[in-house]
């Protein structure tokens, strides 16, 4: 008897932590989103050199109250759960782990409290909260598209990360002789060739020497046709999810079974057969 | 009987203003035109610091001229409109008052005049006065491939800036202590996150430890997959709306006059009357 | 008869130097290729100091004799034709004028005759010359696709340099009265907003304040999706184009008339007619 | 007798290093792939001046020690297959001796040692050893698509190569006067437009004049327009490549046991019998 009333309170306290259908589950819900972004933002505030010169007791104060208040919603959430343990190992169990963290390691690595700010993931239950099923086809539909490309993506990383060790190893040696360029290891010139073939291009580390120049050059145009590869990868999968999913109907004439009518068909295209 | 001539007047003046059809009409939006561009032109010779010392006095008299004209043309336009709050708030109304406004506020905010080069918006206008239609078509089907793309890029862009509010901060973590290196707050930090991801690379922010170069690499080979994502979702989209466009044929059906049919259809797909 | 001698010395001279199927006209091709590319290696010789001060005279010698060389050449080409201002304002007509004409310029104006390294375009009649269709389809389809693109290119580009203009001139009320931002005048402001835009960032132009490292970041992810838009429509109309081109014959069916067969196909999809 | 004990051992030799079907291949191959991975760190880690500078003589002892093991293996290699040449000139034939070459070349030209690193090439074998079939599909539909889209690259890369040097005399014109523009020779000017229109843009050289500026925002928006071709291309090969593979039935023709036929066909393609 105590353990149901027990199970009735852990249920009452899941619903209003864990879903968003009842009024005090959506208000939990937005709630904590509020108090996310204004943490992020201290967490921000916080690493501004002037400001917290100015604000530091003040936002360090607060961002002790927000973890405080996110160290009791972590408790409650772990115990209010039938399976503490899958929540514990869930995407957002890590996620509110490191939510937290942060801020007590802070304590002996001073450094360590800014990455407080990954609780900024947090805000991805905002799909969930909100309902927006519009968005979350659309971000569904996308991952549809990127997981049928992973094994051409993998593929496609290996052979980046290949040809960089091979690039960055050349251009160090026909770079390093000149300190100025800046390819003063085979780390440091993989590094260049990644910045390069990405289009990113700093400039911090530049080929000096004419061969240097020319091999340069044959990276970027190199990397110009590659970098088509992966937007092809993902153009021909996102396109074949689209064709899949909205354009045609799963509908078979009853006469000449022939699938595939458009969403607006009322006969079929092949027999003339009336559609229903 | 008054009110009539009135309207008639009105009428007159929209047709002139807002209308492209009469002989009027056309000169008129030529002229608007021919204006508008002289204007940006001065505007952009007067913040030349060179040419200002030079014909300073002479470039503030021909802005407070234009100035003056389109005044006098926003005022027509209310007074000729039908439905005056619905053309201040549309589209082309707001671009209409932004660009009188800050020759006006920088009466006050000196700066604030330079704004004014907003006016080249309205140069929109353009593709309607001259009946570009194959323009409009074409800017028509790439408005419908973004529209439909709409939740797929919202959730996208969410995504990509969640992820750099998390790199910017694990990076401010790395290298914050060098302060050689750029990253002097995690707002930086997440700019240079932004500048990297979107492969600009402008080289005023780049890390300088190992580990930072190591984490930076990643950031830039993801990037380098990421940005294969909203390209396909537009390749996938434009490729949609020109297959809606291009591999129908012009048949119509002679029953219910439906046209659009697919190219093997061999009934019609509204009515069921076979097509020939 | 004078004439008639006369004319067929043309079409023999006309058979050298325009067609490529006799063996003096594959000679005369390949010889004037060997020139051109000789020609444009050394004009970039000659740009470079040290090279230069080593062997000028040499240099400017060579580059006199492939300047006679070229010019003789258009004499016959002009010569032979039948007429002469077709080929004046053709394509290669401008080509081949503008090949010699920065040589007999740099006697005016020194600087200009590196400008006859433009000759290195007529390296296109390469294609012609050695009849490489694969390739010659190649850059056909992509034509085609381009050329069909067009509209949508135009609106493209007419939208990206209103946006730009925008962005310039906010960017220098925001940045411009911090000169070592570099963002001195609106047109600055507004080939920073390109170099940005198109992801290619020098990093000579870069915001210093907060509010335009904002604004950039804005920019970035902007273009970020914007840059999206080009390729969507090119991806688009080359599968278009792949789509019409290489997969269908254009077959059709005896028995019921279907069309758009496959390749590889000997019976009607549609009817089960043999195709022939 | 004595040969086919000899050919026996050569077999069994061939078994172990080049298959990796039995458990001592499978080891071996391990093995390998272990000894390559630390061997290619070794490499990075001498090009560290800092590290070098202590663990010199380590390293060069450990990477002699893999030299010596690479040396022996790939003479077994060309020991036990059964045509030496066919392997000596093979993919991986050449590989493996750019594994070892660059360490014994070091020992005249000291630099030429870091090449070694180019052994990474050889964990492409991964894929063949352990099998995995789903990124060797993924890897082999990626390579149709580029194989296919061959001639339009080279078409492509092509033209990019003769409108650099365009660009890039034209700019050399222009900004040659200005001495820290950069812009100090032809080729330096042709290596600033691949640098650009790939959107690279390092900043190391940057035009200064107007005139300059104003060509380079030309430079790039075309790039910008231009950086869509190959995309385009090998987005639409890939959705080719995709179409083919996803957008057939695996229906089987009862008469002819033809497979792959279109999704819409009532009759096979290659017998005229109906399809069910």
């Amino acid at each position: 008897m105590e353990k149901t009333k027990l199970n009735r309170r852990k249920d009452r306290i899941f619903e209003i932590i864990f879903e968003a259908d009842t009024y005090y589950g959506k208000l939990f819900d937005i709630l904590l989103l509020v108090v996310i972004m204004i943490s992020v933002g201290l967490v921000m505030l916080e690493s501004v050199p002037m400001i917290n010169a100015k604000h530091h007791k003040l936002l360090v104060i607060l961002e002790w109250i927000v973890t405080a208040i996110f160290t009791v919603e972590y408790g409650f959430r772990l115990y209010c759960v039938r399976k503490p343990w899958r929540y514990f190992f869930s995407f957002y169990g890590i996620i509110d782990l490191l939510s937290i963290l942060p801020t007590y390691l802070g304590i002996i690595y001073p450094q360590t409290k800014y990455l407080s700010s990954i609780r900024i993931l947090r805000l991805f239950r905002i799909f969930r909260i909100f309902g927006l099923t519009q968005f979350n086809r659309g971000g569904y539909t996308m991952l549809i598209a990127l997981r049928k490309s992973r094994a051409k993506i993998v593929v496609f990383l290996a052979f980046v990360i290949l040809i960089v060790v091979v690039i960055g190893s050349i251009m160090y040696v026909v770079e390093g002789k000149h300190p100025e360029s800046g390819f003063t290891s085979i780390p440091i010139s993989i590094y260049w060739a990644i910045v390069t073939l990405t289009t990113v291009g700093y400039g911090d580390i530049a080929p000096v020497t004419s061969v240097g120049k020319f091999l340069a050059s044959v990276v970027m145009i190199i990397g110009y046709g590659v970098i088509a590869v992966p937007t092809g990868i993902v153009s021909a999968e996102a396109m074949s999810a689209n064709l899949g999913e909205s354009k045609r109907t799963t509908q078979v004439c009853q006469n000449c079974h022939d699938q595939n009518h458009e969403e607006a068909a009322n006969y079929c295209k092949t027999c003339g057969n009336p559609l229903k």
